[in-house]
């Protein structure tokens, strides 16, 4: 039986519970703020949450506000227990007054005012905002606000004065390459709102799946989406559930390349060869649509005048990214149209492809967002371009008078931190952008693409680390300290749990699933070490396709887990006072023990749960590593600690165990070694 | 900081893991199984799954058993790793055959044949079923039979042959008091397959709001339902989402009491006095329909034919219980109606009420269903009693020619354990009635109220108990050992959180919320000691009423936690010995200090939790009475293992706080006192 073992979550929050110096001031209002305001100032004292809370709506009011009212009184009986009246009123004497201006516009629109100022007081709070949305967002602030004290839950008194840095703040989400329910989007949705959050980039086809119901071209789905996709009544539901919340939905078709699902249904579309199913295999593939046949564009006219009785928003995503077309090329139809038209490439023909499309939008009074590749200098310039290719491209763009988003930095399934994503900025302090091309920077989007997930593990890829990006979006630029990011995340993430995402029981499910048993302490522990590894390193180390089942130990594991940064930080506090024993490095070098303390502890375990648990068992390698690494970051402290030199083949046989973990190995990384490594070298 | 803490789940699993003599035989095939098959014989070997499995349909197919079969094949999916081929095969050469000798009648019906054989070998699984209903059943048992070995996982060589005892097995959902989503429908309906339940009983109106969309009625949901209600088109896709399953729906419409809904929207039909709102409080209303008038069956003509456009099952339930109707007593008009027609009493009023409702509903080729309470002798016999008042009242109508089902020992807001469930026998062996009669009885239905659940607790309450009532409902009498049901049980629980319902991740959840903070470890240690009070005590302790934040600490721990029967059988064997140690005595005294040790020790880290969580602050008492308890238990294994004695005072004291701890609380209770009184009595 073991004992003096703590489980490594404990360790973990003790770690990221020492405050950091720097934050001392105000630290306690922010705790749970993200996106941090404009501008915050804190006073004394605070409004205690009790039955006699109560709500006014006093100038304009809809059924918008108060759904969003009646929504906000949920969860603050949720939180506080206090059961609140529900009955909205409309004078001055409620605690909560909530002041708007107007309705704002019929449908959420790019250059909707969704700034708004709170202040609270002892005795009320009152919200100001010119349109509902801003009102909305108020709402959401004054959640985060909420904490505890001896008496029971408070709003401190603060003043807020709060706008949004970027008017496009979006989320896309991939529903082709895996479907995911309603319920999935919906929380979402959710979620996208308390951080502010406003426009919900719906990815509806690609090459493995057709998603969206067409009643005039119904085989897109008959045909084209194993009979997983949304119907015309769901996506109106869906559009209505996010613009409750103030999000815009702007919905993706992609053409003319990613469209094997069009042409498995209507192969008379395609640029010559065409597909017999839709696509298993992840990747590009070089099936079209046919540019130079008037029947695409009739067919296009057709199917976007549909969706835009579905859609309301004022922007169509045409995506436009990888086609290869190799019947471009080849097609001599196709080669004859080019030659005709004066195309000389099929970049050419890909522009005269978007310049039909988009008059085609026009018509609709739609404007067009594409991928990258649609940008091309003929193109006119109300079209929006969204840079995966990163920030240059979007700056090019800007400098010719292009509006832009930025979404190159903020790919999930890299599978990177969040503060790697949160410090990347649409428009870095060091732009060379004069300030009229900075405002063609509409803002950016965090793309979570669907190869490697499902509905079940969805929520741990997106979030927490979304929110950190949305506060890039929001907030001001020179809010960006890691740091404190992660301190507010932590809360955050707890917050987003409670409203209905399941990033963080989604991984207890899956090791639970693994395990084969409802006791997981060892095997949470042990996965604490591990994150998973992006999707380029994914894709060498295994051949996965829409079929491949995405029950493995990765798709359990969260990416930048609260231990990453922690051990981070923490090395960073031990190692800080160059070997001088502080309060802090003592502390600090205590809670690393732990650490590897009780994740090496978690290891033999661990093995013992793979003999009846053929799935852990293909582990057993990143098992023995992280016994080893665990041993050697044990060593590397008590060297320091006591003062005592290792010899040149510990520091030797140190590293190279560090770079033989850092080798691929069942699709997972260990997430501490960037620290190991400081600690090796630091005892030398 | 603390050492040589383990956490208590992990104690319990070890305590668990401990076999019992009694099932050492089989005991591995069988850990999974639940319901037990009727007969099950094991070979040696198995049947290995790898990518070349396959299925064949042989004889009857339809479109159900093929869904039936992609189910499987996706669920084997992610509890192996393998990707598995989806086409369906119709020849004898694929590795899982199943042959079906018809696909059986077109709606669900009681007396199906739901019998199936399963025989599978090192080559391949064969399933043979008389209907689709027996090969779903079967395509279950494959699964729960699925272990791992150290190449992979495998289905073990066997023979089942298997058939139910009762053909009418149900859980019934109150969807009124708490409105359900369909996804939480639709989960607990994938769990009820899982076990075989077969009746789906679906509470549909009650006092505190009406939940099913009448078209001809619309003011039934716009005014009896806060909006919260099922569309016609989403309870037939819930039909149909059962039948895919084998389960038939049974949808109850309350009459003539709790009807409150139907009269706040048509007061026209009240005995006198009616309703201004839907009731927001619990318990019995005085509102009555007015069964004197020719409108009311009129009404109930209208919405009944309705309805069995919705619903195709042969059965409705009219409820039928708790009318006391005061204005039967004072209204003249019914005053004069009863003297007219005879009728002594209200009971004699309500059994001409039912006669009425019965002939509408044998009109529409619909038999009835009804509460204990429409029971009388002047009833045609093809009626079916559902008996909430016992198995004598149950027994007493059998006696009479009536069928009955019993529900009275399967109410799971008693916050029973599941082995007092399990032991209740609709027919137990000491039953009186012939077996002509026994056959009247139909089976039982485990009943889930909804005053103290939400969408977010609901499945915490209802699982992974209810597996055990389905084993009752489906497997041999003599199957009645609560050590064997509880060591399958652990395993079938798992298996149902996989499948999609949360009772074990609510509980995580919950304390999420109520801590604060990501990292619960100490907290769930700490609720391990705790389960909710019943029904009966809650309302006792709390008012509660519809409109009750339902996010406290009991709504957060589990009924029947593990832990309870764990910590019980590990007192048994502990004291089995009179004294003497053996090896088996002495190992369950170390597990049971170890779980007071680790209980006792998160004590102090929940209080210090309470300092920032107000909600967990209210249970600073219950912390106390744990920490006194956790003591005492220590204490009394230490005499019995030194075989020193206590003195008389030491006894008393034990035995007075262990009084004191079941006074009420908080609405929970300590679920280890039993055994801490054994432990204390037997030291002395």
């Amino acid at each position: 039986m073991r004992t003096g073992i703590t489980s490594a979550s404990a360790v973990l929050f003790l770690m990221m519970a020492v405050p950091m110096p720097s934050f001392a001031t105000e630290s306690s209002v922010t705790a749970g703020l993200m996106p941090m305001p404009a501008s915050i100032t804190r006073n004394v004292g605070g409004f205690l949450i009790s039955t006699s809370f109560n709500v006014g709506i006093t100038g304009s009011s809809s059924p918008r506000l108060e759904r969003g009212v009646a929504r906000l009184l949920s969860r603050l009986e949720d939180k506080t227990g206090v059961q609140l009246p529900k009955e909205i009123r409309h004078d001055l004497n409620s605690t909560l007054i909530v002041n708007v201006r107007s309705e704002g516009p019929v449908i959420e629109a790019l250059n909707n005012d969704e700034s708004y100022s709170l202040t609270s007081t002892a005795t009320s709070v009152r919200i100001e905002a010119p349109t509902t949305d801003g009102a909305l967002h108020a709402l959401e602030t004054l959640l985060q606000l909420l904490e505890p004290d001896a008496h029971g839950y408070v709003i401190p008194a603060v003043v807020i004065s709060d706008a949004p840095r970027f008017p496009w703040r979006g989320l896309m989400i991939d529903c082709s390459r895996h479907f995911e329910p309603m319920e999935v989007l919906k929380r979402n949705i959710d979620a996208m709102a308390a951080v502010k959050l406003n426009v919900f980039h719906w990815h509806l086809t690609d090459d493995q799946g057709f998603r969206i119901e067409s009643k005039r071209y119904p085989k897109l789905t008959q045909v084209g989406s194993d009979g997983l996709f949304y119907t015309q009544e769901q996506a109106r539901e869906l559009v209505q559930y996010a613009r409750d919340r103030g999000i815009r939905v702007v919905p993706e078709f992609e053409m003319p390349g990613h469209s094997t699902a069009w042409l498995v249904a209507y192969p008379e579309l395609s640029s010559g060869s065409a597909p017999v199913a839709i696509r298993r295999e992840f990747g590009v593939s070089s099936f079209v649509l046919d540019p130079t046949r008037e029947e695409t564009y009739r067919f296009l006219e057709g199917f976007l005048a549909e969706m835009a009785t579905v859609f309301p928003d004022q922007y169509v995503h045409i995506g436009g990214d990888e086609a290869p077309a190799p019947d471009w090329k080849t097609n001599p139809r196709i080669l004859a149209f080019k030659k005709d038209h004066g195309l000389s490439d099929n970049d050419a023909l890909q522009a005269y492809f978007n310049q039909r499309v988009m008059t085609i939008l026009l018509k609709l009074h739609r404007r067009m967002v594409g991928w990258d590749e649609i940008f091309n200098p003929g193109l006119p310039k109300d079209v929006v371009v969204q840079s995966w290719r990163g920030e240059e491209s979007l700056a090019k763009g800007a400098t010719q008078g292009y509006q832009g988003i930025l979404s190159a930095p903020y790919y999930l399934d890299g599978m990177k931190p969040a503060s790697t994503h949160y410090l990347a900025d649409p428009v870095p302090r060091e732009t060379t952008l004069t300030p009229e091309q900075q405002k063609k920077i509409l803002g950016g989007e965090v793309c979570m693409w669907g190869e490697h997930l499902d509905q079940r593990t969805i929520d741990s890829r997106i979030w927490p680390r979304t929110a950190a990006v949305a506060e890039r979006f929001w907030s001001k630029q020179e809010v960006r300290d890691p740091d404190d990011m992660y301190r507010r995340l932590a809360s955050v993430s707890l917050e987003l749990e409670q409203l209905g995402v399941r990033h963080l029981s989604s991984e207890d499910a899956g090791l639970r699933e693994l395990a084969g048993r409802e006791d997981i302490e060892m095997l949470r522990t042990f996965a604490t070490a591990f994150e998973p590894v992006s999707f380029g390193e994914r894709v060498q180390q295994q051949h996965t396709s829409q079929l491949t089942p995405l029950t493995s130990f990765v798709d359990a594991v969260q990416p930048d887990p609260p231990a990453r940064h922690a051990i981070q930080r923490t090395t960073t506090q031990f190692l800080a006072t160059g070997g001088q024993q502080t309060r802090d490095s003592v502390e600090a070098g205590e809670a690393l023990l732990r650490f590897f303390d009780s994740v090496g502890a978690s290891v033999p375990e661990v093995e013992k749960l793979m003999e009846t648990s053929p799935r852990l068992a293909t582990l057993r390698t990143r098992a023995e590593q992280l016994a080893e690494l665990t041993l050697i970051g044990k060593q590397a402290i008590e060297f320091r600690k006591t003062g005592s030199v290792p010899s040149a083949a510990w520091t030797e046989q140190g590293l190279a165990t560090i770079a033989a973990a850092r080798k691929p190995g069942e699709m997972v990384q260990f997430n501490f070694l960037a620290p190991l490594t400081e600690l090796v070298t630091a005892a030398r």
